[in-house]
């Protein structure tokens, strides 16, 4: 038996203290129920914790960030309020193998940016709209059980220009009902770790309360956690000598 | 001033002569729309000719191949009539550099499927439905000058999944009025040619008179043309002695 | 737990029966020691079988690829007697989701010719060179465990151009005392199946007793083991009526 | 006629103002060299000005970048004292279309870490080793004209892993007498600008007086110039009612 994935579920979680229609869907906010979601699809085969905004160091501070196989992100109004002391710690821990899962309004967030380098921008619309999401590679993990299509009733429409690097996996594709269309499940490698960028979950629908979308959130943190448990250390650049490889210690 | 590009436009000819609809579209083929669009966007950069499945070795002998930079592929009911020698010619040519626009149901062509080596299959359903094709690579050149997004006011749905390999690069994306999205604007690099996939193109509908679709096309010629008009053989695989890029005839 | 991954270990069995230097490094033919080489790594999370040219159907008839999650391939002298038959019915069910892993000469097979749609060219030269295989993607599954680089001290030299498509995934690339290189390590995914192609292999050499080596080809078919198991039939054109996939049995 | 390529040519200018024999090498500055080269290599398919870090804002003012259609990098001992918001301004105009070009040593520079996301480590050693840069992509612009492989006498070792993400295009891999391999030929592309990597170019040893180099990089600037050299501003997110591209004036 293989280890369980160690998951850190962060949330802003201001929304759900300030606007009533979100407190009803997610009384306990939004990062309890995706870890409760987590915790549902995978039982044994993970261990879930969650941070938050407000804690000391926004509940990431080093020692968690080392026992975290994969870390979840969702941020809407608060990104400017995210110090970039935790980006820079959050950052290189991705770059040593930490998996990161972007979850919806985290398109924006300051982790997610950094580690793109695009602006991460995109068109939106919040009227409700029937959203269709489409596996386009129905043999990668992340898709594996979900139906053709998910079909979450009302959505945030997001649509494209999605200013984004060439995703290194493309996995789903969504279309509203307005027509628009959007990248919305990416995969990115960068240094050892894994991105997914997952594009449902606005704070004024249920989304993290559908079934298949948790299936989805269980299937990418299996999907992001690091090769046999092991996260390195982030490189520098060492000067090599001539046959450095050949010696016993190399 | 470079040399114009000499572009081979193949139609299948076939639904054109028997079917009173179309032929009413394209009273003198598919193929010679095609051709006129490009001659229209691309004046003087182009030159154009046309060559059908009736003709003997279907208009596409070694001498026409030879001449030409880049191939457009339009055909449907008769793909099997297409014959395997033909298919290897110019798979040969493709992977030399000659580039390929292989267009709408050219998906299931003996040529495509040959050079991507997946099924190509597709979800489908012609019902006249509004067609959306959104850019998701807008500093693309195959995107040069066209709206986001291009509006087909109504076409077949193609929906996904389309089992192709991963696209080397991907710029449009289509949505239906029925919720499907497909991934209707794929670049491929086999050997040293271009290959472009484009989705519109039913024969039932004046798709090759819309002036967007017509601005694709001349861009995807442009993009798919070899590098400095040049082409090569396919390589073998040479014995190469120690040094052998040391000698001065290398 | 997950089931054994079932693998079935494809050898030409051409040069260690009629070359006495080849038999002499594998006595019971490559096959054998490739076969050995996973058992010894993965216990009891494999279970292998072998099957060689001339069986009736070179030992890969529909019962032996229904039973197969991950076919390793090695030919060389004898792919013009691989009858087409048997590659369609390979072709299909890679494409249908079982793991593919191409070893060697492998690259002028059929099967692989004919999932990628390129010559597969390279340059060679068999001098006993020593061969370094540098992990590019320290992240990826099939590095786990090796050295960086691994050490061939004789082996084949195979050299770029590689007239392969551009890959999925890079995860080796090899360099040569002579000074070329090579994308040794690379991956290709077609339809629902995963696809290695790995450079290491030659008859001449003891390359399938190096314990690196053999690390590679374990991890590798470990990660072109299909999801779960599950493997499905290749898909064809489904005609899909408006709103079929809001129908309860869709 | 198409319009000339604007290009700015940025160099630190510390090491060939402070060290003798690198002075020697380039008396002018290594920026002097490199914008020769290209003016030498492609006529009036371009106009090159150069500018470096002791200028007022590095002689990167906006209306310099608003001037610029390609703008390539070189530093090294340096990176430190660019200031952010030079850098800041750089992202946003590759990002709005403007193409990099990174020099060597430019993989550790702000404006490369920035756009990727990642460290850009690599190993290194300066002995003057003999330097192979092996095409992998024949068919690529930036490969056009330059033999197979490039052989550069003496340069500094950069090897593997170089931790930047996947390429969108990998078009050259280096191999040196030491054994090392490098892809020292990258492209990227970020939001609409096209980024390419090129690793030759140590201020230690003439390379851009090495006529494949200048090539290359004559090759490279015409690549990643912006189409039809148009370049727009970074996108925000715009609010988008439904229908909004229905409108005349979308």
């Amino acid at each position: 038996m293989s280890d369980p994935v160690r998951v850190t579920v962060w949330g802003e979680n201001v929304h759900e203290r300030e606007e009533a229609h979100v407190h009803a869907l997610y009384p306990k906010g939004m990062h309890a129920a995706i870890a409760s979601g987590l915790a549902a699809s995978l039982g044994e085969r993970v261990r879930v914790r969650t941070a938050t905004l407000d804690e000391p160091e926004h509940g990431l501070g080093r020692s968690v960030l080392d026992d975290t196989d994969v870390l979840t992100w969702w941020g809407h109004t608060a990104h400017a309020r995210v110090s970039d002391a935790v980006v820079d710690r959050v950052q290189e821990a991705v770059l040593g193998g930490m998996g990161l899962l972007a979850l919806h309004s985290a398109h924006y967030s300051k982790i997610f940016q950094r580690l793109l380098g695009t602006t991460c921008s995109l068109r939106w619309r919040n009227e409700g709209e029937r959203e269709l999401v489409w596996t386009v590679d129905p043999a990668h993990p992340i898709a594996a059980g979900v139906p053709l299509p998910i079909v979450i009733e009302a959505h945030e429409m997001y649509g494209e220009h999605f200013d984004i690097p060439p995703p290194d996996e493309l996995v789903f594709i969504s279309s509203f009902a307005g027509g628009e269309v959007f990248r919305g499940g990416c995969c990115f490698r960068r240094g050892s770790g894994r991105i997914f960028y997952f594009s449902p979950g606005d704070q004024d629908y249920p989304i993290y309360h559908h079934r298949d979308v948790q299936q989805v959130i269980a299937n990418a943190v299996q999907w992001a956690a690091p090769v046999a448990g092991i996260r390195g250390a982030v490189p520098g650049s060492p000067e090599s000598q001539v046959g450095w490889f050949e010696r016993a210690d190399a």
